[in-house]
Formats: C-alpha cells, sequence, structure tokens
C-alpha cells in the first residue's frame, strides 16, 4: 500500500506519497500563507493530496491513509489541532477539513511525534521502546512504547523538552523557568554562543560569527573545529546540557534506541560521541541490565514526512 | 481467582493473599534476615506462601500467580532481580527459587512499580496511563502505559526520581548530580530540616526536633501546622521541589491520574493542595486538552502487596 504523509509548517506545506519501505515516490509543496483563515489552509492541504496522486499517476484506491505532522497541540483522536501559535491555528478540524476534499482515513500528531515514528519505523533493530529527541528552536520528543507511539490521554503526549534541568533558571517559552528546552536546544545554543561572544570579543569565535553575518547554531561548533577555546568551551556546555536531559530521558524510559535529530546533528561524531560517554556514566541502569544505545536520527528532514504517512501504522 | 503477594523489604518479608477485589484476605511475614544467603532467604519466600496458604484454609489450586516487589533492579522477563544494596542480592533467580517450593507462575517488578500496580487496579476511575510517584528514601515511580505497567526494554522501568532537577546540584545516590530524588525525596525534607535547625537554634522547628529526639519528615511540618515560619519554609521549598519533579513527569506522559505516595503523605492537603497549584500553573498542556489529576495514594502500606499479587494482571 502507500500513504501520503503531510508536514505542516508555518511558511511551507509539504506532502509526499510514501510506500511501505518508508521510499517518497513522489513530493511537492505549496505555500502555507500562514495569515489565511484555517479553513482554507486546510482545504488546501486535501487539495494538495489529490494533486500530487495526480502528478505521481497514483489513482485514490491505492492511499491506505493520510497522516499530518503539525506544530502545537494535537488532539490525535479526534484529528484537531488544538492550537498552534506560530501559524495561528486554533480548534482546526484537521481531519474533517481533509476529508471533505479526499476521503481517506486522517491522522495527526505533533511534529517531534510524526519524526519519532519515521525514524522508529526506519530502524534497522525492529525495536519496542524507542525515544526521538529533535534539537531545533526547542526540543521536540516523541516515544515509542510497545510499538505504540506513545500519546497520552490527551492525545497530546511526550513533551521530553519540558522537563526541568536548572530549577528556576533560564525562562522557557512554556511559561516555567529551567526547562531543559531552554537549555539544550538550539535556540539556548544560540543565547550562549552569543554572550561568549560579547564577552570575547576578540576570539576565533567572535571572527566566525562576523564572517558569516550572524550567530547560529553551527557558529560554536565551527570555531571548536578550529581549535578555539571560547568556542569549544560553548560546545561543551551545551552538548553537556543536552546530555543531562537525554541521561533523565534514558532514565523515564530506558528504551532500546534512542536518537537524536535536528539540523545540529550535521555534527556528527563531534556532538554524539561526548553525549554518548555522558549517559554512559551517569544514569541510573548499570550492565548486566541491557542498555539504550543512543545515536543520531538518519531521515533529516524527511522524518516527519515519514513518520506522518506512518501515523495509522503505531 | 486469588493471588499471592509478596513485599520483600530489608527487614521483613511480607506477603499476602489477595483476591480479584484487591482485599487482602490474609497476611503474615518473617524475618528477612538479610546477612543469610540469598538463595536461602528466596527459600523461604516460597515457604512463606505455603504457610499463608495453609493458615487461611486455601488450597493451592486457587492461588493464580505469585508476585513479588522487591527494591533494586529486577529483570522482570527473567524473573532475576539483579542487584538490590540493601539486601546484599545479586542476580538472585527470585522466580527459579520460589518456584522449587511452590509451582505457580511467578512475577517481579521493583517495589515502585508494584506500588503503581497496586494503585492503578484500585483507583476508581478506570484510566489507560496512570502515574504512582512514592516518596520516601528516594523517589520512586512507576507507570502504567496503555493499561500495562511499562518496564522498558531491560525490565527494569521507569527510574522517574532520577531526572535532573538542579544541573549539578546535590550529589544523588545514583551517582549523578542534582537529581530529582536528592531534592524531593523524605531524604531530602530531613537533610534541609536540619539545615534550617542550624541555623534557627531557637526556632519552634528546633523544639519540635528536640521534644521528638530527632529529625524526621513530619518535623518540619509540624512546625509549620504550628505557624512556624522556619518550618514553613522549609515545607514550602521542599514541596515546590516536589511539586517541580511532579509536573516534568506530567508532561513527559501526559497520564489521567497521577498518585503520590508513601507515609509523608499522611500529611493530605496540607501537602496535596500547593502541589497542585503548582503543577496547573506550570504544567505545558492546557485546557482544553484534557489536564492530568493529581492526587494522593490511597492503598498506604499495602499498596506493594495488593500491586504484587495483581503483576500478572498487568
Amino acid at each position: 500500500m502507500k500513504y501520503i504523509g503531510i508536514d505542516l509548517g508555518g511558511t511551507n506545506i509539504k506532502a509526499g506519497i510514501v510506500d511501505d519501505d518508508g521510499t517518497i515516490l513522489f513530493k511537492d509543496s505549496i505555500k502555507t500563507d500562514a495569515h489565511r483563515p484555517q479553513d482554507e489552509i486546510i482545504r488546501d492541504m486535501g487539495k494538495l493530496c489529490v494533486d500530487i496522486c495526480e502528478k505521481a499517476g497514483i489513482p485514490h484506491e491505492e492511499i491506505e491513509s493520510i497522516g499530518v505532522g503539525s506544530p502545537g497541540s494535537c488532539d490525535a483522536e479526534n484529528g484537531v489541532l488544538v492550537y498552534a501559535n506560530n501559524i495561528n491555528f486554533s480548534m482546526a478540524p484537521i481531519r474533517a477539513g481533509i476529508q471533505k476534499v479526499i476521503d481517506k482515513p486522517v491522522y495527526l500528531s505533533n511534529d517531534a511525534n510524526c519524526a519519532a515514528v519515521g525514524e522508529y519505523m526506519m530502524n534497522e533493530e525492529k525495536t519496542q521502546n524507542f525515544v526521538a529527541i529533535t534539537l531545533g528552536t526547542g526540543i521536540g520528543g516523541g516515544v515509542i512504547v510497545n510499538g505504540k507511539l506513545y500519546i497520552g490521554m490527551n492525545g497530546a503526549g511526550a513533551e521530553l523538552g519540558h522537563i526541568t534541568l536548572v530549577k528556576d533558571g533560564e525562562p522557557c517559552t512554556c511559561g516555567r523557568n529551567g526547562c531543559w528546552e531552554a537549555y539544550g536546544s538550539v535556540t539556548a545554543l544560540i543565547r550562549i554562543t552569543k554572550e561568549a561572544i560579547e564577552k570575547n570579543p576578540t576570539s576565533r569565535l567572535a571572527e566566525i560569527a562576523e564572517e558569516h553575518g550572524k550567530v547560529s547554531g553551527r557558529t560554536a561548533f565551527l570555531a571548536a573545529r578550529e581549535g578555539d577555546k571560547v568556542g569549544q568551551a560553548m560546545v561543551d556546555e551545551w552538548i553537556e546540557n543536552v546530555a543531562d536531559g537525554v541521561t533523565s530521558i534514558v532514565n523515564v524510559f530506558q528504551p532500546e534506541v534512542l536518537v537524536i535529530g535536528g539540523a545540529i546533528c550535521k555534527e556528527g561524531d563531534f556532538l554524539l560521541n561526548p553525549i554518548i560517554k555522558y549517559v554512559e556514566k551517569y544514569r541510573y541502569s548499570r550492565p548486566p541490565l541491557a542498555q539504550t544505545v543512543v545515536k543520531i536520527a538518519k531521515l533529516g528532514n524527511d522524518a516527519g514526512l515519514i513518520g506522518a504517512a506512518f501515523l495509522g501504522k503505531v
């Protein structure tokens, strides 16, 4: 069978047709134009599904289901996007709206959950308990328990970025202070990089930021790779924040596999190895009990789309 | 049917026969004598099962299964207690050892998981996702996901006390610094109470400790109830530590119900109400999404025994 996955973003709506092996057979995108009424955007999501089937020459009968990955809080059971501030949706009837255009089962979950499903389904080892963390503007998380996506009682599911890391620490977007997200997201890395540049205006770190015309998540890594101590210190501090949160999540779920995703993961082993070292040192569970394998996610930008397509399978 | 639950402790081994309603029909206990070889202790657990059946006049055929709640890390799948430092067990074949004495299915899990199962099975509302926290020497946790006890890939399961609360904070028994357990356990309450007494030797708090000849988890609560500001400050600080960790757990699991147990819960609403207020203020998920109900556990000391008896049912 074939499945349509939709990745709803603030700028673009991407949709793809995915087969059982996770291969994207065809994909296309349209502008979200997020200022429009939500019903219009949802209708266009349905139209995009029809459109890609036509362009790919795949008849509707071959499509098993449609899955939507969305920012914000989703009520998965009812297929309603409860709220998402970056696209200004509120109690948006995604399932019902898409089904007006194309009559298929429609599944909905947040984008971090979809990324987790994608990584889980495409993971080499067949596991039952699996966690995916996405490091980006925030920290997203998705959890597979006994082979099923865990969404909790309200369909909204695991908000793994919102565990405390530093009690009463930096303000978090959620309204609490000191959440892991406020220390381990790429936003946090950019914040501490900017602070370090201000304190060390003649460092190589400051030069690199100047050369690129901005500070990004890569800035400190670039400096560290060139041997800059200020950049290295920022990388070390940030990675330890990431690793400490990963350790907490490992202690809570004891999954077979935990994958870390997000564009920053292009840093590869330079990022991963110190995380593994930290987790191995500080996790609660010790051999001979089986231990969680921590690794970099493999699907990159397509994780959300493939996972959305597979929502009906987990 | 009837079920035997065993609560293996450092001082006593308790065993009880429990019916499907969770009523303890008969219970008895023997000394653990923890210095003995583990095989001897396991054999006595089996003998205790035979013994209570005889004393209660219940034939073996009516016993469906036996469940054991144990401290330490359990390999539930293989029925092996991997290690437990307070009773000096290591790779102890609990299932096999008990079955040599009485041939029934034997389930094994750690005591916090058993308490969770007991509270879950006896909870009025029938829920699918349920968390139980036990505040004591440490912080134990057990999680029910989709109606099943969550034990992770290694059978050891949710170590909810070992999420960070204060990065690089107080040393935790697990080897990491700053775990929730190091701030929200009764051990932590006693620690800060002692510190406050040292700083405020003429406070009512100090007097109460003097009168009782020791500092316990109750000391600060007693002082606070009498209007002592020093005692109240310790109660407030500790409750906020508990509540912050509870908020993280609510964000991760979004369970229908989270119960808090342990002897300290005799403090009732004096403990519970500020926790609820904190969680409602700071949790990630907001209405109209369904919200977690936080309440005090109801089974008290019997939770572990009843839960152990019901291990085969979840």
